[in-house]
């Protein structure tokens, strides 16, 4: 059996740091709160539980002395603020990518541009990134959300950082007829699409395809559609779900992983088919 | 017999400002030369030349004491700077628009950004832009000149104001894919567009049309090509050219002229009209 392991499964880079912070901090704290799970991975955050690493969602909750952790995708000014109030430790895990384009956000604000911001409204990165425009940003979720004819003297354009570079590239076409000066900042990082694209890839040269990660995570089960509409696929968390008698009949299977899943959880599917190839788990 | 006039026919704003500028210097001064001849219409110019306003091609043939007309699609830094050592009164007509598009050419530079420029290689206009980026700009005359794969910070951009919008914002569109940031100046100024636009609409409402406009004009030949692909037409530069026994068998003729059309020689062919109407010239 021959097994090709995607060179872009698992954690991306502002996960990975996450994590990373995480797991430091934990060394020294006896306890540390995220706000909302760290990262959409049952198993990881379970793992952390167990490191003293707890979730929280209500920042009043919150005692003197904790410390808390803000997620990768960020939080809002306002939550920022209260929790600075507090005699708190933050611990800032931030994707870079995200700090970008809050940045950017906040620099088109306070340089008078009509801000605009393409992602999803209800996601919590767009949500933060809206607030350092003091909410006077506009979302857009795709180009006919962009209705306005009236021309405007500066727009200034940034995207959540997940989003489709063609599409937000639209976007900003479309906006470009309608101001005097159109100033875009390209925050998107392209792991997503690096991810999506060589999973088609795979999928093209396989007879069966195994996608890891937690089952509430967004980005996992967008990749096993996607892969699933080329070949026979399964979404899993653990190699605990695979079965010997399944897999045995293929002789090329393909492995992704979402942003959020960890290396190891990888490995022991690889092991798992592995040990099929050697004659039995 | 019906006459439709297009509203957008003859003079641009800054044709008829360079125009005016022009006449109101003649006023004052014994001579006066334009840096090539001020606008594309043979009986224009030759009406100046009756004032006392001469074309010249070379600046060093200008003497101690001349006036000299910047026409409406501007003169490079260099020619600028020579002219300015000379002891003569220099007459600005340059197009506000694209003095506009010179300033942000400048600024973007000033700022590090990589400045593109969309228009004609060979236009004056141009040119005169692309001189404002001390000729580090890269001009694109189509979206597929746009060869770069590598990724720039920053990446500015403005148009020759008679370029079309949608091309250009396609052109804008490709280069956001390879930029951090892009800053689009939409330095457009849409009276093509809009007597394009015009005589189309007018052309499909009537039974033939007349285009009134310089032979070397360019935008003018662009109009009646337009217009002869919908019905027949005739160009011409004064009703001189034009015969009774052609015309007056139309129900409905439409007209419309180049920018540097002036207002009485598009009259004069409503006259001859309203004659053959009447009866007869």
């Amino acid at each position: 059996m021959k097994i090709l392991v995607s060179e872009y499964a698992g954690f991306c880079f502002g996960v990975e740091r996450a994590i990373n912070i995480v797991k430091s901090s934990a060394k020294d704290k006896q306890k540390i709160y995220t706000l909302g799970p760290l990262i959409h991975n049952p198993q990881v955050v379970r793992n952390l539980e167990k490191k003293g690493v707890y979730v929280i969602e209500d920042i009043d909750k919150i005692s003197d002395g904790d410390s808390v952790v803000i997620r990768s995708h960020g939080i809002t000014k306002d939550i920022q603020k209260k929790l600075k109030k507090k005699n708190i430790n933050i611990i800032d895990a931030t994707c870079p990518y995200v700090k970008n384009a809050q940045e950017k956000a906040e620099y088109l604000k306070e340089n008078d541009y009509r801000v605009i911001i393409y992602g999803e409204k209800k996601h919590p990165e767009v949500k933060a990134i809206l607030s350092y425009t003091d909410y006077t940003g506009m979302v857009l979720e795709k180009t006919d959300d962009f209705t306005s004819t009236q021309k405007q003297d500066k727009y200034g354009i940034v995207s959540q950082t997940t989003r489709n570079l063609e599409n937000f590239s639209k976007i900003c076409k479309k906006i470009i007829h309608y101001s005097a000066e159109c100033r875009v900042f390209n925050t998107i990082c392209n792991a997503t699409y690096k991810r999506q694209k060589d999973a088609v890839k795979i999928a093209r040269n396989v007879d069966f395809m195994i996608i890891v990660g937690g089952k509430n995570s967004a980005n996992t089960t967008k990749l096993y559609n996607i892969v699933n509409e080329i070949i026979p696929a399964i979404h899993i968390e653990t190699a605990a779900e695979l079965e010997e008698d399944n897999l045995k009949k293929y002789k090329k299977i393909g492995i992704t992983a979402g942003a959020s899943t960890p290396e190891y959880l990888i490995n022991e599917v690889v092991k798992f088919l592995n040990k099929i190839d050697r004659g039995g788990n």
